[in-house]
């Protein structure tokens, strides 16, 4: 079952310059900052209300947020879905049809584990999904 | 004060069919969908905890949405960030130098007023701020 939405993934390109910009526009001192080696970014958190907005910078040019940016700039890269099962929803999503970028779960950060739906077979929204296991 | 994400709006084509998808991506039945003329779109509502998707389809060749989806593709649109006062945060933002499409709030549909940000201000983000007022 899909519960909420955890947060919304915007890549910027410098994330100490982005971080400065939404301070301001959050009106929040310096976020809480985190870096994912798995997912080859660094990542800032700015909790609102139950989700999150995270400002995501890639630490690698190859990597596929690095390309995004290349493609069309920064901006929204990604929602993410929080659900109860994430083995049981990426069964569910399969069998309807829904492509994976990975069906494997791997280790998204702060105890989360991730699966992303390839963005072709979701009318072009990249969409993650997380289970909290801690 | 930012209170939460209100919704994450997402531009198609054809709202018919998208709803179809997302019915299934959801597991949820058919979503309530509302004609907003104001913003010259009509507009299918997917409640996810204290937020929602929107997918939202334009009802008019020459809107920015239809301008977004030709440039883009179809994808996440923009961010809704719901506020407790509405005119305090466009003075406030103003103040910090951020941009609007437009600082005089309009109707946004089911009571809320909105305005939106330009994305040349904040990082590629369309960021629409709205308040309750009924």
């Amino acid at each position: 079952m899909i519960k909420k939405i955890n947060h919304i993934g915007v890549a910027v390109k410098n994330l100490g310059l982005s971080a400065e910009l939404f301070n301001k526009l959050f009106d929040r001192p310096q976020p809480f900052t985190e870096s994912v080696p798995e997912q080859k970014a660094t990542i800032a958190f700015y909790p609102l209300g139950e989700s999150s907005v995270e400002l995501i910078e890639s630490t690698s040019q190859e990597s596929s947020l690095s390309k995004f940016i290349e493609k069309r700039g920064e901006g929204i890269h990604h929602l993410c879905l929080e659900v109860d099962d994430l083995q049981e929803e990426i069964i569910r999503l399969k069998g309807h049809g829904f492509q994976f970028v990975n069906d494997i779960p791997s280790e998204g950060g702060d105890g989360y584990w991730v699966a992303f739906l390839h963005p072709k077979s979701t009318n072009g929204v990249l969409i993650e999904l997380c289970e909290k296991t801690n």
